[in-house]
């Protein structure tokens, strides 16, 4: 019998903050899967859920049990679910699409206009259970650690940033080494790139850089990236520049230090206009740009699975802080500070 | 036996202007051909060095030959020439690459760094006989008018761009109606678009855009460029957008304007940094933006080729002034006002 | 109110023929809509099911209501469709994919290996109705001719091969006139071909191909395909040959005939194995051959309706005859002679 | 001073064999480079050059000094070499393309019909000088060690082959696991593949694969190659198949074995025409065939490079003779066994 009540963190009213609180256990729908949750981890977005910055006030309605990467174990499911069963280990597809638009129907449901997103626009799995539709969960093979599993999605992120183009004998710099950043450095060397630079501001950062396989660090605080960048390639630039900072700075040093011909892919978010010398950086060198969101459904994760379930890609490095779901305020602390990798929190397995 | 002087249109010194002198016929090196000149053609660039503009003024060293689009018979050629012989009809890819850099031996020569641009960095073509290596000359079918043949240097730009993605089957708009512009809505046309929508604020180069094919011509000084692109394509957005206006506000419409997921391909040389809101624009939308200089050499030149003599495409429309080089100052006034498509100078066949 | 009963075009039993038969109208389960058929168009594989060749006798159980390219007005839609509505015009993508395997979670569902395909694994389209999944129904603009509507199927196939490479500005052979061929050489020429020349036995089938915009129609009987196709090149071979006859000969001839490094895109299916010389034809060559089947779902469908409705493809005159269904004799004898293009069948609207 | 005579291996008839024989120093021409050998690898083209085969026969015009594959310093250059200096240490792009054709132009020079290949068309490197023109030497970095320089040409193959698609995540099968396919099982590996499933008949270059990074080596003698594959791929069957070997079977196993909508490639040159059941294994699997032979200029040269010296690939395990060149017989044994890997010889660098 599955309870009536569980544990999750709810974003309960505007402001910042959250709280651990009683609620009812979602009720699946006919196409949808009832888990109950192993291990989730936190983003980013959380983060500017709980702190409640203007792009959380402008989006999220509370209250919301917020969280959306998470792995779990399927324990019910709706009467027209085919694609998974109970006792199978998911993790989450966190973007709902809408499965009917021009773009669902050709392959780019990663930016569908309609999509819902898990703890954003629905119930998220900060929970000890969380529903999903069935096309949204994404069944592991056996034996992958719960925040290995959790952390699949973010990332896809990182494997849809730097699987867009050539990587192969490349040389690739990740400019940010957040999370994403991280694992895109890792996932870079697994790709076989001849050389991968990464940059950030902070120590904590730039010390696991080297973890995940970066052959050269640089803090962009006192570096000057572009010369530095040109300088480590023989004056030429990089091939490949992957923007995942969302610093206005550093998007003009991606543009500036990238090969002439290069590849530029763009997952961070600059959170205003940035200026950009089109004619000089774009035009005449004669570069791609690319805008990254989410991850190809389901493309993305099958590439993703065979990194990790081949051994090529190892990310237990990125994975810094373990904490029970009640520590969820240190949870945040920790990410608000930048003073982490990825820090996975563990709802309590029976009690409410 | 080839005359020792020829009449040349020359900027002799810095500032607005030019003149016609009689200068020595080049000396072609042992892998040059020497070509007399039937016709040229006007691009903006030369009106840029005529009017002496920032650009002109920081990398023209006077006095020069300038011009660089034109068509002409081969009348002698260096000892170690072996792909042209006396005779041929040929127009010119005018960048003469290095051959030697990595981007030259990867089949990007149009971006080698250590490019020499016909008529900016060497003698050009505004003249009855010009030198070029026999690498950049490109033999004419017979039968090809030589203003046809003249163009297709700009026309390789359209059809560089335009084919640098998918258009069969897509709807795409053009924005900025000037001579590449005009080109590209009948290259699009040509290819397969499903609909092409072209933007100007030139009365006299809107409606030249329908005669290239254009299913429909937007006055950008009047018209909300982004809702009727909108509105046009079932409120998605064109597949592709083609920016060749150089206008930053016709940058940001085109980034606001493209579906989701599509093409934005930059011709045109803004001449300030542009302000773009890579979050809403670019990143979340998944778009790709590829900055587009010169020709793949010798792709482009094969399909302008082919399209050409297929009689898929017809340029005619575009080319709406035809003048003796005597005229040279009308040609760079009429380039100057926007009141024309191309421009041909004519210099004289015998006469020096 | 729907009717219980309705004629449709039933293989009652295994050898050759067909009947015309009140069957039960089928009912639709909570995901399907439930159409009224205004057209229908007879495919080769409707012709195979009636002559009961190998293929059909391994594959079809009779009783089997067959047909599966159409076009009608939905009547009737489950109570889970939220994509189609009673009154919608629409087509079929006529093969059910499984939805949940690897192939069709990637972009591929037109391979899925547990495909169920309309009139031949499930009941089909010759009939006064049909049941579709809504996933497989395709809405039609308003104004679109039934037949042209129905044809959209076997033109998928075309555009699917057509545009699985560059075609703009390239030379293309199409080897085999059937309806598929000849609308490939409608979509290549649409698409820009530089050339398009079409190979057939049939002289009826070859004077089509002109109509469809071939700029050349060569006799496969008479004529040395492979030295005609290079000296209509000028000794180099087409870009691009799409093998659309099945006939080994053909395919022989299109890997002989292909340029260096050119394309060879295969939908046609050879009824035996095929002796190849792979190091001189094909590794030597440095070709790429793609084996075509289906329509990619839906980009496919996308690219068809936009050059339908743009005007660019007039697909027309390979709609060649009209019959009641009652003719479906005649249909089939005309499908198995040759003598035709698509032959339309039109059920009666009305009366069981 | 250079001297005027030096010691080469010389196919000096018809017939089986070869002699090492006092021949003339080459005399560079204006274009090219005079090259002191440091060291050369045998080709299985070599060893049919040396046992005159029915192919050498058709080709090879004795006497000829044979061998292609080289390192060595550049000691001579002609008056108008500009791209590399007397002391530079080169390896040879062994394919003396056009140029001038239509390939050439556009970036497919490794298939130009007008190729003449160094120690078959043209005098080789089985001798302690040869000549080559200045498009034709690669620069290396300081420190290779001379055979690995030399071997980068046969590298460049299996870069070549391995690259020519996505890698990253995917299985891949090498057919053969001679030199080459050993080679890129070490780049498939390099590059990301998630598994690598080699075959062979010999033992001992099974042996050799799994020190390549072969996860599985099968011996396709006794192994069912095509259940295997399935087998070790959860029924789909590889993403990628390479075939290396050059046998019938070994193409019928790579279309059969690699899943639906997968890659096969195929480098291997059977000396017969293949039977091939298009219909089932290339048609209805939507499958893509790539033909590859020799390497692109010069991209796969910078992606060869950047493997090797930035760690990413070892291919020492590859190199299993090194001899001088005085024992060519035991290496042209050798290689005619099959019980080597990569063979190097020698020349005396000093005394003729």
């Amino acid at each position: 019998m599955l309870p009536k009540k569980m544990k999750a963190l709810v974003k309960a009213r505007s402001g910042r903050g959250a709280e651990l609180a009683v609620v009812d256990v979602p009720r699946p729908g006919p196409r949808d899967a009832l888990i109950r949750v192993r291990a989730c981890s936190v983003c980013g977005t959380d983060y500017h859920i709980y702190a409640w910055d203007p792009w959380a006030a402008s989006r999220v309605r509370p209250p919301l049990v917020f969280g959306h990467e998470f792995c779990g174990e399927v324990v019910a499911v709706g009467e027209a679910v085919r694609s998974v069963a109970v006792g199978d280990t998911v993790s989450a597809e966190t973007h709902v699409a809408c499965g009917r638009c021009s773009l669902c129907r050709t392959g780019q449901a990663h930016i569908c206009q309609e999509v819902a997103i898990l703890g954003v626009d629905r119930p998220g799995s900060f929970a000890q259970y969380v529903s999903l539709p069935e096309e949204n969960a994404w069944k592991n093979p056996p034996g992958v650690a719960p925040e290995i599993a959790s952390v699949q999605e973010p990332l896809g992120n990182a494997v849809h940033t730097v699987l867009s183009g050539e990587v192969a004998g490349r040389t690739v710099a990740v400019l940010g080494c957040g999370p994403i950043g991280l694992f895109a450095v890792g996932v870079a060397r697994a790709a076989g790139a001849a050389a991968v630079y990464a940059t950030d501001i902070s120590p904590y950062r730039l010390a696991l850089a080297p973890r995940m396989g970066a052959d050269r660090a640089l803090d962009a605080s006192r570096a000057d990236v572009v010369a530095e960048l040109r300088s480590l390639t023989g004056g030429e630039g990089p091939d490949v520049v992957l923007e995942m900072s969302g610093s206005p700075a550093a998007v003009s040093q991606a543009l500036k230090a990238v090969r002439f011909g290069g590849r530029v892919s763009i997952l961070g978010i600059p959170s205003r206009p940035v200026e950009i010398d089109l004619a000089q950086d774009v035009v005449f060198k004669g570069i791609t740009i690319q805008g990254i969101t989410g991850r190809r459904m389901f493309e993305t994760w099958y590439q993703t699975r065979a990194l990790l379930s081949s051994g090529r890609l190892d990310i237990s490095p990125v994975i810094t802080h373990r904490l029970p779901m009640e520590e969820f305020e240190l949870a945040m602390e920790l990410v608000g500070s930048g003073q982490c990798g990825k820090v996975i929190l563990y709802p309590s397995p029976t009690e409410v």
